[in-house]
């Protein structure tokens, strides 16, 4: 099989630093293009990304230059990773889309819009066709497919057998959640420290919204009871994105 | 009002050290007595104790020699607190109120006794007069009174008025318990530094039964449902101990 | 004694809220005013302030309304304790030692002038004089003290009889330092979090400088040699402030 | 070239279960057998060792059954890494080397005794001739070669380059040490998370006397001065450990 061109938005941040660290040595990807906002354009991705992972920065991105995040600029690549903050993510996305570009994002900009598929991919793949109702509606060439939050993505899977075999009436679930994911620089290190912080802004609903569009149809989502609590714990990273 | 005399069981324990640190300057409580292990038997407490606690070790404990456990040696104190391991407190607590002495028990022994009041006093100090059906059922002239969990002391007091207003269905409950709780040496680091351990032995079957006891009459539990979950988080201490 | 009333300046920040915390309940002192930036003014401390100290909110400060830090707010005070930020605190007490307060800081603006005490009272009270000097030469009513470095303070504590004794030629010296110092934000979560940070910006310098004024006589630093290296370790705050 | 084959002793352990990871697709030794105590003797290795680390557990090892300590039972192997615990890693490794095996060995046991030679390749690789005086006067055909410990491995790469230019007068260190050199169940999680603690035993020891026994040679340690003092830091690994 031919490697699939990628491009990396947002590649300098905490989430893009994950995505290039995943796709490093992926059987399907190989990465072609980083990009980030103006402050690291033109520098090489070694120091503009100030590596802050717990492995070394992988080799594939030590001769790259950063790029602008402008669909002129990425050139010929199969697909576009998104690791944008949501508030850039929601206008840069459907430029790369509207340019023709497939735009896969971690963002929750563009989650819950109703003809963006939001894949979990072992559950619900049978939303990609939404694709196409997304294309038609809003003329463009490419797409924006998204993945759901962290914590959604962890829940589905266990929920999926159970949801499928009896149904569910109603979740009720606790999150205890790692500072990665708060980005950087994140939680203040006084805050967390020998502390728990019962309250991640937007988690909850997101939680909540995200996978019960998951449990949808396509065109509708489903309708049982969910109540999230989230917590932030004082932990690196949570223990699943270790093994990915 | 005059000072009541009080003894420690346990005194050099982790929990022991928390019921001296708390008796220190206490408007009712004065600490005449510690007793623990043959281990510090004859020893000084500071030498014996090995203080960890985050503040100075009170000096109303450093004149103290450590005393055995044994009733014939505490002599004459008003009340009798345990911070016995659970695997010794059963035994000795028996003999201290066999011996006449009012104990006041943290240990898990005998908590679900159907004739010891598991006390949370805001909730259910109308479960005292069961002392007066453990003394004649056990011929004894003392008692023991025990308080519950920590976790469910936390746990029945919020939900004391929503029992009392609307009753109760059903109760689906997470906690994240620090370190302490676990006693000395208690949790390997190992496990325990940048992790989350979603097991702590026994914990939710006592959440659980002792909050029905607590919730119930004197002689019959509450039969709300109730599910607990609970994970043990890298801090020191609970919150709430901090500020007792 | 009667009791000295005092003004904090920058009480809302990390480093405010410590004096806050040591000044309640002190022999000698009562906090009769709390000075901070624009953004905190006309709020009462507790909204001001965001507490985050391990201890409630002494009752002294709750019911004050937060000033602005201008000398002619602050009204009759015996002294004033500063923990504003360097970058402010320079020009700030300035004005308050002109005004004739007696300002007492913890900033580094002022601690290497030559004319204003740097003091660890145990060790160069004899430093005390130069606020003579001061008030000639900058024709003020008031006065600008300083207290050393936090590392400082407790460096030169064990080197005093040392020196007084033997002399010194050359001390090495490595301090673990906690995320408190570095006040809030302050450190990133992600950064420090299951690591050490060789590296606290300027600390190195203060640390040697001030350790060299305190020795020294009041108008010539002492001139052994002295290196040091400073760690940030993911701690909260350094034992020795807990004790104070 | 044909990969050598190798036992690790002690691998039930923390710090076998690192001689495992490290050895898991390495470019010259293939794992063929496990030993370890009489409590896990029989079982699989994955039941036998309760895997600990942050990485899955290597597959080269999931289907071998922990073998006894003993020279008759490892079989055919190439070498012998020794991850004992000290106690029992002096008479186990002799018994090795005498039926004929070359041990390297983790453990301090032997790591001072005149005839082993204490191996930071980089440095000393010169002292490998130390083998055949060992087989001389100890009449065995197998030999004992050590690394030093985990500080001093660290400390003496950077100093080599130093001593071979300028020579050394005197070394003053200090260390900051993960928790994870304490094995398991090792430091008490009470003890070190929100600390760091000033004191591991025999650790500054054997810093300085096996750094001065690597910079000798083969007969005489080198005599520059060197004073070490060792601390304990809430992490779980030296990030030296992640990288190897």
């Amino acid at each position: 099989m031919k490697m699939l061109k990628s491009a990396v938005l947002g590649a300098t941040g905490n989430v893009g630093q994950i995505f290039v660290q995943l796709l490093d040595n992926h059987p399907w990807f190989q990465i072609s293009a980083v990009a980030a906002s103006e402050r690291s354009v033109g520098q090489m991705y070694p120091e503009a990304s100030r590596w802050r992972q717990p492995v070394p920065i992988p080799e594939c991105v030590t001769g790259l230059e950063v790029l602008p995040i402008e669909p002129h600029r990425i050139g010929d690549v199969d697909v576009v990773f998104s690791a944008l903050p949501s508030e850039v993510a929601g206008k840069a996305e459907e430029k790369f889309a509207e340019a023709g570009y497939v735009v896969v994002t971690n963002a929750s900009a563009h989650r819950m819009d109703p003809d963006v598929p939001l894949l979990n991919p072992e559950i619900n793949c049978d939303h990609v066709p939404l694709i196409e109702e997304q294309r038609r509606r809003r003329k463009w060439d490419g797409a924006i497919v998204a993945n759901p939050n962290c914590s959604t993505t962890i829940l589905t899977l266990p929920l999926a057998p159970i949801y499928g075999e009896f149904g569910i009436e109603r979740v009720m679930v606790s999150s205890m959640q790692a500072i990665s994911g708060a980005g950087y620089p994140g939680v203040p290190s006084l805050d967390i420290i020998d502390n728990v912080i019962p309250f991640i802004r937007n988690e909850e609903q997101k939680f909540q919204n995200e996978t019960l569009k998951i449990f949808g149809t396509p065109n509708k989502a489903a309708d049982f009871k969910i109540s999230a609590s989230c917590y932030r714990v004082p932990l690196w990273m949570d223990i699943c994105n270790l093994f990915s």
